[in-house]
């Protein structure tokens, strides 16, 4: 198996509170995000928080997504890290769109190349 | 809750292959480095591939820590995201040695805070 992957990280900002405070839809929105990006899916496990909040990830075969929310400050901090032909921007766009992400910020880490660089994706993003 | 966080990426290389494809070994070392960290553990997910490699992920209460590995590259790729006071680089240089890795790479991307930055915390470390 080939070890080169691209790992993008995504800070959305001004998202909607209650999506970001609600598992099952941000569940959803990441499972469909997966498919929507040809992964194929190994393991899902969302935690919700007391008083809010929503940690989460899917291992995808060719590696995974996560994400934290943080609704009081209208804030989701995503990672899409897919090896092989995936793009994963794909799911990253998709979901910022399913959380209303008013502002994004996005870099791409390419992974198991040797030293790690970072390539800037999308350095501001405002809707 | 703070937004605040401090994600290390890190390639370890030249790792032992059959830690790389053990995945009970994998699983315990990610919970020991998660609570060597100071981490509270919500959610443990690791799948095995066939015929070789472990994805899996450690969901805290203050972020989480995956990894992928590919045994027969002698290579991991692993996260330990942490937000609150919590030093990240604790488990992942825990990882990096219960794994022999002899070759690494790391850089620490700071989450939560606006525009992505990226800092390289250890461009290359060779034991």
């Amino acid at each position: 198996m080939e070890t080169m992957g691209r790992h993008v990280i995504a800070e959305l900002w001004e998202c909607d509170f209650d999506k970001l405070n609600d598992m099952n839809y941000i569940e959803q929105t990441f499972v469909d995000a997966a498919l929507k990006s040809g992964a194929e899916i190994r393991e899902v496990a969302f935690h919700k928080f007391a008083p809010q909040g929503v940690s989460g990830v899917v291992i995808i075969s060719e590696s995974h997504l996560t994400i934290h929310t943080f609704p009081e400050h209208g804030y989701a901090s995503i990672d899409v890290y897919t090896c092989g032909h995936l793009d994963p921007t794909i799911a990253a766009n998709y979901i910022a769109a399913a959380l209303g992400a008013k502002t994004r910020e996005t870099v791409e880490v390419p992974r198991g190349m040797g030293p790690v660089k970072v390539d800037p994706l999308i350095p501001t993003v405002t809707a």
